[in-house]
């Protein structure tokens, strides 16, 4: 049975503060866990795992320390309402706070604060090869639990910059910008885009003024039916299905 | 103050069970409930308000009560986190349990179950103007109040018919089923359609076999990058957006 320091510990890691302090964050179930163990950038330095999850995995490569614990155990220490296996410490990614625009595309978030909407941008991004996001300050925490799992394992993958977006788009130079919004050019009437910065808004307010004013091209996913708006995920699925 | 009765009984239309017995539902916040009060086909019975939403909206039309409620009072009888001003019981909607699906396009979902992610489906329908889905009888309860809420009103647009999926899907006749799959037609290469079913999967497991039996076409999102699959409501977004 694991200590009940040990159980207060990874119980922090639910936590910001602590999980920055660390530099670390919780991963859990078999697929994600299993996409990080896989993927070489990611350093998983503990795993928790029921019994038959380590027979079923063997012995992990690496300086990754198994520890087997009962279901008992993995219920104190899951987020999840329905615990699945195994759980994963994990260090949290190096950023060098710089990203190349140039003859890319970056996805540029304006205060997305629903964790799991943010991890089904970052999951979007990565199944159409968009491999960085910049953040404004105020969106929700790349290492949410929740947003963690919404990543469905590209949070490997994608590259997330936390910055002050009026001051980064305002530094860009040589590079269109696009704005997602309500009233502007129909996607389904343009070109293909091999370069530029997106922008998508916040899930009720959109984006505000002052980063709208920094786009270039307003761009809007045209309406057929009565919904006000689309959800933020699925309007970055549909922007990226014609656009990249 | 609200009587402890009365909570109770708000409390409980959390519940399935208690929902379908009484037949109604709730939904909260300014902007869902005003969209239901000005949606003709919906029938909000009573609405539960502090007084600056009350002030703010006046005296409500036709049958629908007003009670002026404290924060305190919001507090007990929410199931938000952040509740929100107002809180409103809606009649559910009849439903004839007949869809014509012959010149219109309709949504068929294979065990959609996490409440967010359909809720999602049906505003994203209702943005391309498709106004029906079809679920299997284990998809996530329309009123659900996470569901009612991430529809973002579109509940009140859109008809949701719960069958046995196999049967009702081979009952179907000169109508094209559509499958979203990974490996199938890719949907960039295909024509708009003005009539078919298209089915989406559950959120890990895809489109059950016996289900994928019955469809005509297989369909496809192109893959440019590396995640393994789409969020369900992203990839009915992306599949709506190319082919409606």
């Amino acid at each position: 049975m694991l200590s009940k320091a040990k159980v207060k510990y990874i119980q922090t890691l639910g936590q910001k503060k602590f999980r920055d302090q660390e530099k670390l964050f919780i991963a859990e179930g078999p697929k994600l866990v299993k996409e990080l163990l896989e993927t070489n950038a990611v350093q998983v330095t503990q795993v928790y795992a029921l019994k038959e999850w380590i027979i079923e995995n063997g012995k992990l490569p690496g300086k990754t320390e198994t520890i087997e614990i009962t279901e008992a155990d993995l219920e104190r220490i899951s987020q999840l309402t329905t615990p699945n296996k195994v759980i994963a410490i994990v260090r949290q990614f190096d950023t060098d706070n710089r990203l190349l625009t140039k003859g890319k595309i970056t996805l540029a978030l304006d205060t997305i604060q629903d964790p799991g909407n943010f991890g089904s941008i970052i999951r979007t991004a990565d199944w159409f090869g968009v491999e960085q996001i910049v953040c404004s300050n105020d969106c929700a925490d790349l290492y949410n639990p929740k947003v963690v799992q919404s990543t469905m394992g590209s949070i490997a993958r994608v590259k997330v910059l936390y910055v002050d977006l009026k001051e980064w788009l305002t530094a860009q130079k040589d590079i269109r910008i696009y704005a997602t919004v309500l009233e502007g050019q129909d996607i389904t009437t343009m070109k293909k885009l091999h370069e530029g910065i997106i922008i998508i808004g916040n899930e009720s307010k959109g984006i505000s003024e002052e980063i709208l004013k920094l786009a270039n091209v307003k761009i809007t996913i045209p309406k057929k039916g009565k919904a006000e708006s689309l959800n933020a995920a699925v309007a970055v699925g549909v922007v990226l299905g014609w656009l990249v």
